[in-house]
């Protein structure tokens, strides 16, 4: 990767004890960032544009076996600040290049009676803050056992938050917009069933939390190179508005095994008073190691399609025949009686590469392939899957050959039912049969509780799993889409085979009885601020039962905005989730999935407000061709979209994919109509939103004067 | 492997309901197991001529998330019996061919408010009685999580037992000779510390357990073929003297997790009115699959010595050098102070070879080959070891080749600290290292407290990984001896590349303070009835300062009890554990060690009474040469040994290694004296042993006349 660094240190050491409050600053000066120990206890604070972020918040940890805890008895040994500014390119992303530049300020801070310090390390973006407690190599501190992270982080209202419930194991729930104090009171119905689930508090909600004050800062707060720690969570103290850190525990209510040296992961705040610049936030990838992987070039953005929707809406089926029980080591598929239900049949699977391929996808997503889906789900099963044997209808080398005849590739996918040890003692092999049968992408998923029993998917010990998958991966040159795994906090940059996640509430949900309109008005503000989230759009038909006729579920969308979600939910990887029968019943539609891009030269939030309305725009990698998306709630929504966001010389041909009037995400979502117009740098479209509907358009760069014959100009 | 197979099969179908106790007597008739439902509740009694053994005894298993359990509401829906007689050859062992026979009893019991079934079957044999829980592929009984077995033995009487404290992560105890009515007062001073300990009730003690009633029965509980099942451990009803099994949990307190088909290992009772029958039982091995490894050429019994008794006095250490910790991703071992204690560095580990070599071993084991030693233990330390990294002063290669240049092998030494994620990460490779550096057999030890934290040695999850290890190490053609792993349940005869266990207190103990003297008189009652121990016998100097003066333990043998060890502790891997001087110092003693086999054609247990004296001769594979051990309590004995196990027709030269008068374990631990005499099947001896004291016996056939020259007869 070539890499333009600029890179300026300055160093100043304060004096031991004789500067109380240590204060930075942004480098466009809104952002203050205040340090100071009060009763020998941490506190910071941060302010943006004078007003209070973060009031002062304590920061410390509890631990384990150890009689002075790291919470207070600090004294400032050492205080330096110190500036950085570097220009880097993602590998692949939403912009060519970003800066990661901010000012810095490090405490060191002793604790006497323990004879051992601590730095606490703050890095002040214009974005927003990011800081993390650092524990060098010293003779008495070596092993730390987590009892609590006690990081405060102290509201100064009752802001509106947007938030699902606190969790250990599931992130797999519907938003819900409230006051911070209203929070207890809709707990009870925010937790909605889930495969695994382990809510721990009335008040306590997930990272990304999205909220806006009353004064109009919309402040968010996350964390970022989650690495070898347990995942964060959020507890609030809904008198003083106060929220207080809560690791995931591990099987004995332990929150993290640490050596020295190490680093807790970054707790991130970003805040300004445009909604649009939280969406622009780079400060998560910022706060993350640079790429680790000497050879990127195998690592490539994809459109695909799959073998999935269809047992979802539970069309069809993973699994081959109907058993109660199966014990993989003895049971004979081959004198099994088929279910007749089953999708991923070579026949079957042969129809969707035609498709995809007469289509331009790239890869063709197959689950259900592979032996052990009669009964591979909630009976804390060990051994469930092996990866490497197909079906007897499936045959991995004819289809895999099939698709590269067509110039496609199978995508693999991954079911680990949360049984951790077993994939892992499976890995190398499943790879190598990846490797051996030109699979270069898996989906992986951990339905279900985690074997070994009692730990959490949010735990150290999962998030320690799911990087060794990412990394074991890359040695064979694989990219990782993993399902219900933890949170993303921006590890695609250092790890860019980590192609997508899922773990949020994805398009699975609108076939499991529906997700609310506003969904995925809120999901970019909140789990894309971690890196990019497999949502799977695309659905054309909204009623499910035509699918399935036993299943009642409607997609809460028009046809409209499930187009526009391949802008504004930023993923290198994009599905196109519905199956090719729907397609084709809306061809014309279906040409903007066909043309959108999957990676990106830049990128514009250009109107956004939470829960309301998002508009998005983004230039295709290596393009004057642009893209634009906007997704609106269930009210919705007048959008005037200013288009000076393309190059003022140029000219374009817009394709205007929108809601058609009476459109309406219950009651008439397949309403949509496609324009064809000309457009520059001071055109403005004003595109009515229906409830639940949205818009996408596809801009493409006019080369040549035929081209733009007979169309006006917008 | 040939084998002869003599199989009757006699099949009785009882009618339903009509027969309220089922019977079935031992092939010889002494032994007659009684079956009946008691209120719909299974229960089984054991007679021994006609003298009680276990009184009847209920059987179930209590489940989570059951209505019912598997308790009771049974009724007979089939009995079957049937008689099974055939000899196999084991790969390895102390015979050369094993009768496997016994009347078996199968009871079909159907639980009809659960509409389910399962079956308990009996097996019994001249030297005892094994019975399992098998749960058939139906309907009704998938998934069956335990939440107790409830396996009774009822005692006849408050018999004497040799007892060790029942623990879910250790057995490395000191025995407890005591009525079972004193176990718990005597519970507290048996329970010693250790590195990971887990003791469960104060009448809790392990298996396999030795009783004598006081009508003079042997009685022994244990287990067999334990796999992918936790492993049992007896709580007593000191009220009743009836005791109930107790199953290791999990994290989360949970028992097992079963997936039908799928059985309980066996539960095991070998009984007899003659102690020494105890010792020459099969039933266990009988009870375990044949093997089920295609090609066993490669496995090799071993006798070795080891770089390894100076870590364990502490003269030198595992550790490269001295640092609190070590981050293995990070630390530069070339840039680290050596300590200069370090004992597995080039030059004296080929001093070793060369020591080794010279005096017939095959292999030498070297401990803390490998990174990470400086703070392996203790930490719950996640990433401790790689397994194939040396420290700087180790040449794998180098001195692998000197070995070989030498008629020898390095043996491969795997500490996992009990980080079994750690080990199963790095397996394939480590085995891989082992592979192409010509190592074929490994030492593993799991010391510390398990990770995944919260899991024990003993429970499924671990049960599950060693058979792992076991099963992955056979792919790679390695041996392997496990150290803290399970205690063995006859898993040898299945998977006989298990070439050694630990899974009690061995010899290490002695440097920690010493074990009681009677120690090796029970072990072959106990831990070596589920397989071989690598006890580590062959301490000449039992004055440990003598090696490290910071280190005042004492052995607890006189140096001829050692030599009897490598017969009475049957293991086809043995150590001559001591360093090299002090075999210099005593090398007409040693020789006995050089001479002993380690494969055996024949077996006799001529003596034996547990806790005070045993006596066994063994015949080495493949040769008319017998090699006698006896060893004794702190009490000292009177033992006279009739030859009349020799061919009549042959004479032979006995070296008789014995405890010269005066000698005490305590105080004159190295009076030995040694002396050769010719002897045939009519010889008696009659040889005085020390206290703590014992003797061995080298009997070479006279295959030429020369031989006897200036030899008297005994």
């Amino acid at each position: 990767m070539t890499r333009k660094i600029l890179l300026l240190l300055i160093l100043f050491i304060a004096g031991v004890f004789c500067v109380k409050a240590q204060q930075i600053q942004s480098p466009d000066g809104q952002l203050a960032l205040t340090f100071e120990l009060k009763n020998e206890t941490p506190f910071y604070s941060l302010t943006y544009k004078g007003k209070p972020v973060i009031k002062p918040s304590s920061l410390g940890l509890e631990l384990f076996d150890d009689p002075w805890d790291l919470m207070s008895g600090f004294s400032l040994k050492k205080s330096e600040t110190s500036r950085f500014d570097e220009t880097w390119q993602p590998v692949w992303g939403e912009y060519h290049s970003i800066r990661n530049h901010y000012n810095e300020l490090a405490v060191t801070l002793t604790q006497e009676k323990a004879a051992r310090y601590i730095i606490i390390r703050f890095r002040l973006f214009n974005d927003g803050l990011g800081f993390r407690y650092e524990f060098p190599e010293q003779p008495n501190l070596n092993y730390l056992v987590i009892k609590e992270e006690c990081t405060q982080f102290a509201m100064a209202g009752d802001h509106k938050a947007f938030w699902i419930p606190g969790d250990y194991d599931t992130q797999e729930y519907d938003y819900t917009e409230s006051k911070l104090s209203e929070i207890r009171g809709l707990m009870e119905q925010a937790i909605t069933p889930n495969a695994s689930q382990t809510p721990f508090s009335p008040t306590g909600v997930q990272t990304s939390l999205m909220m806006k004050s009353d004064d109009g800062l919309y402040i968010n707060l996350h964390e970022a190179a989650l690495v070898d720690y347990s995942c964060m969570h959020l507890e609030l103290d809904d008198k003083n508005m106060v929220f207080r850190s809560v690791l995931t525990p591990d099987a004995q209510g332990r929150k993290g095994y640490l050596l020295a040296p190490c680093t807790s992961p970054w707790r991130t705040v970003i805040v300004s008073d445009k909604a649009t610049d939280i969406l622009q936030s780079t400060l998560t990838l910022n706060l993350n190691e640079p790429c680790k992987l000497k050879d990127t070039s195998w690592i490539k953005p994809v459109k695909y399609m799959g073998v999935w929707w269809e047992m979802i809406t539970g069309k069809s089926t993973w699994a081959y025949t109907d058993v109660p029980s199966v014990k993989l080591e003895t049971f004979d598929y081959s004198k099994a009686q088929p279910n007749g239900k089953h999708a991923a049949n070579n026949e079957k699977v042969k129809s969707y590469i035609d498709f995809a391929s007469q289509n331009g996808f790239n890869q063709l997503l197959v689950e259900g392939w592979n032996i052990g889906w009669e009964d591979w789900f909630g009976k804390s099963k060990d051994y469930v899957f092996d990866f490497v044997t197909p079906y007897p209808d499936f045959d991995v080398k004819m289809l895999q050959n099939y698709a590269l005849s067509k110039g496609m590739r199978l995508m693999m996918h991954h079911e680990t039912s949360a049984s951790v040890r077993n994939y892992e003692r499976h890995m190398d092999k499943a790879y190598q049969f990846m490797a051996d049968n030109n699979y270069n992408a898996v989906k992986s998923g951990y339905v279900g509780n985690i074997i070994p029993r009692g730990e959490h998917h949010y735990g150290q010990w999962m998030v320690n799993h799911y990087l060794y998958a990412v990394q074991k991966a890359a040695e064979y040159k694989i990219m990782v889409n993993a399902h219900e795994a933890v949170r993303p906090t921006g590890l695609c940059r250092t790890y860019p085979n980590l192609i997508g996640n899922e773990s949020a509430r994805g398009t699975e949900y609108e076939a499991f009885g529906g997700s609310k309109p506003f969904h995925t008005t809120i999901l970019p503000f909140t789990r894309l601020i971690g890196g990019p989230m497999d949502y799977t759009p695309g659905i054309f038909e909204m009623d499910i039962s035509k699918l399935n006729p036993g299943n009642k579920s409607h997609v809460n969308s028009t046809l409209a905005r499930q187009l526009a979600l391949y802008v504004t939910m930023y993923s290198p990887l994009q599905m196109a989730a519905d199956v090719p029968e729907n397609y084709m019943r809306f061809a014309d539609a279906f040409q903007f999935i066909k043309d959108v891009a999957v990676d990106w030269d830049d990128s514009r939030a250009l109107a956004a407000e939470p829960g309301d309305y998002i508009t998005i725009a983004r230039k295709a990698k290596g393009t004057g061709n642009w893209f634009v998306g906007t997704t609106v709630d269930e009210n919705g929504y007048l959008s005037v979209l200013k288009f000076d966001f393309l190059d003022p010389d140029k000219n374009y041909i817009a394709t205007i994919y929108a809601d058609a009037p009476g459109a309406h995400y219950l009651t008439n979502p397949q309403a949509y109509t496609i324009r064809k117009v000309l457009v520059n740098s001071k055109s403005v479209l004003k595109q009515q939103c229906a409830p639940g509907g949205g818009y996408a358009i596809s801009i493409m760069e006019v080369t040549a004067p035929s081209q733009i014959k007979g169309l006006k100009k917008l």
